[in-house]
């Protein structure tokens, strides 16, 4: 009767395979490492600015949102009550802002049945992921390096990923093509491809409305639906962007995933997902939400309707918009990222040794920076302990596991005074 | 080129299975027949009682919450922001408060490190399901007639269910030992029995102090774990009942999952796992609560710290107990239970014709009622139809499909008047 025997409960052996992978244990590594060095300056964390953040605003929004229902429901608060507490709408309460922001924001037009309202953008990307796993042979694409969030949702379905690469365009059409091809020819049936078009994460690519357009021919001819996810669109300069792939979609190709956790609150958990697609299943005709809408009530049952009256608060004191909600925001997002760029060229001057190059996006959190050496977890570590600041290995967006001369530089968090030190951090460690 | 074909996007085979499933549509079935008859009374819906609910309760138990964490940040309200706004523990952060309710109201004594706080009981059981699910030879066990959202969360699994006889005893001992040889004789692998212990959906039924025993002794005998599924044990009069399984849980077989949707708010989405077995996986030692924790950053991130603050606030003023913040919901539970038994009694005494039987909890929400014909959705559709009254059809429990002369009957969210009339009109529809 050894301890190693009597004082385990469960083994590997006995759970999800996906438990003991390196993916699954990605994002703790990355917490851990930023727990053991909190001095350190971290371009890693993907988080919005909350510099104007309050808990008032929490009350605020919700007490225009409570009003706003009770003008709905002629004052009255018992129906508002409801509303808010009890159990409720599967798709949520908020279908009707949120199409109106759509409109007003991205220039998309839906129905808002439509639409489920989801906690997060990650329960959206299980929900549809989960609908369209029918067999074993389905599979979807993405672009990569892309959000591990997707990965990880694919994994919780048992639905294998194909790397499709993203490279400047923000997707590589070629690469697509051949992927579909030799997925079908090993008895594969590609379900969709996802990606973000604008600002993506982690890389800062936008595709250009050329790009747009043949995405969108190219889903068509080969039967695959477009996973479009956007949290970073309405974070760029004031200047027209191309419309999203949905705006532009007109056969419904296009499911649309939403955040709230950039332009709102991380902490009000909403987001959603507009699924017009036709569904007939079991002789009846409804829309994929609907599916979607079956599925989570076995997951979520629904989403906080308090979560969504934040929400909802937001986008009625702002004419649904969260672009103009976020305008102080995005006047801060712009401010790092040209400093953030400024600072890279002074640094690393062109032709300087090592030779060290980054691309230029023009809105969203997230760059690219190429070192001259495999950045991965091992390098992180020395980074943060010898140099005092973090950043992401650009692995962990491709799920290989392996090393790259490449890494994440995240901007949306910090102040001009970190940005400044952490590039003076940044540059000593390029250069050890 | 017609209609039929070129406006459906997805059909059946493209689509998970279970989407077009009975089962899938059941939930729709049953809210959709509320919807087309409003004037009915409903014994259907298991919802707790909102008379003491109010839009004010939200901002005061938010208040209570955020004056909490001041006193533990030493006042400093940028941290308080980050807690409910921004990005949070995958885990939770009102853990140590769910740790001390489950002290004072279950005599549960647990590390908060073990407790995972989840988007309601429903998604901790998707988790606990996911994590247990290695490989296409795992089945899990439910006591049945049980609570659907197990089977459902089960079948995003692709785990299948195993009923087990309940019977007056709450589970039967001997159907649960000749399901588990079966199993194994068959090749699978059992890994949980699922029951609620206290006023169990949809029976009423509890657990005596030995049948407890027994199944803990069971559990260990066989090597399978237990999950415990206890919405509706506070819900029971004043006098001792027996303590929960995990409280007698000695060698860590029970995973324990508590909802706040009845204690708390249906709105909030606050649940939790208690998950405090012990795991070895690529050589880490961890616990299950940390390996849940996985799932959940990839299936929802957290769970909203504003719903967690609504509870966590609720919690705060009722000295961490449940029981004692519902006194007066109980009191609504208990007069409005007596009054069903009795209104029964009244409308089909013993020996009348048709023979109708009910069993006789002494708390929860539930109970059944023994009817003499097949009560199927189709003898609910005509007790809406022609009687005006609703209840809910008791195979929705087995997930076979198969009508069975019995009905639940919940009384959680009635008013007297409204057990009154519904009674009368059951009474009509029974003898009809």
């Amino acid at each position: 009767m050894t301890p190693e025997v009597t004082d385990v409960d469960l083994r590997g052996s006995e759970l999800f395979s996906f438990l003991g992978s390196p993916q699954a244990d990605a994002m703790n590594f990355l917490n851990e490492i930023a727990l053991r060095f909190p001095e350190a300056v971290s371009f890693a964390a993907g988080r919005p600015h909350e510099g104007f953040f309050s808990v008032d605003l929490i009350r605020r929004y919700l007490d225009t949102y409570t009003e706003h229902l009770l003008r709905e429901y002629n004052q009255d608060e018992s129906l508002v009550c409801q509303d808010l507490l009890q159990y409720g709408r599967t798709k949520g309460i908020i279908h009707g802002l949120i199409a109106k922001c759509l409109s007003v924001d991205e220039g998309i037009e839906v129905d808002p049945e439509s639409i489920v309202v989801t906690v997060g953008a990650q329960e959206g990307l299980y929900l549809v992921l989960r609908a369209l796993r029918a067999t074993a042979d389905d599979v979807v694409l993405a672009v990569q390096p892309g959000y591990v969030g997707f990965t990880g949702a694919a994994e919780l379905c048992d639905l294998p990923v194909l790397p499709v690469r993203g490279g400047p365009a923000g997707v590589d059409l070629t690469d697509l093509a051949d992927t579909l091809r030799r997925a079908r020819a090993a008895g594969q049936r590609p379900r969709a491809l996802y990606l973000n078009t604008d600002f993506a994460n982690p890389t800062g690519h936008s595709l250009s409305r050329a790009t747009r357009d043949l995405l969108l021919r190219t889903a068509e001819d080969e039967d695959i639906l477009l996973i479009e996810d956007n949290p970073y669109g309405i974070f760029g300069p004031d200047r027209e962007s191309p419309p999203t792939l949905k705006a532009l979609d007109r056969s419904r190709r296009v499911v649309y995933v939403g955040s709230f956790a950039k332009s709102g609150f991380p902490g009000a958990r909403v987001g959603y997902v507009v699924a017009d697609q036709r569904v007939e299943l079991a002789g009846r005709r409804e829309s994929l939400a609907d599916q979607l809408a079956r599925l989570k009530s076995m997951l979520t049952v629904n989403t906080s309707p308090i979560g969504q009256a934040v929400i909802g608060g937001k986008l009625l004191e702002n004419g649904f918009s969260m672009r103009a909600a976020n305008k102080r925001e995005i006047d801060v997002y712009q401010r790092n990222l040209r400093q953030l760029l400024e600072g890279l060229a002074a640094h690393f001057p062109a032709g300087s040794q090592p030779e060290v190059t980054w691309n230029t996006p023009d809105g969203g959190f997230f760059l690219l920076l190429n070192v001259p050496f495999e950045a991965g977890d091992d390098a992180l570590e020395r980074s943060a302990r010898e140099h005092g600041v973090l950043w992401t290995p650009i692995h962990h967006f491709h799920g290989d596991g392996r090393p790259r001369r490449q890494i994440r530089l995240s901007f949306s968090h910090l102040s001009p005074a970190e940005i400044e030190e952490g590039l003076r951090r940044l540059a000593g460690f390029v250069r050890s």
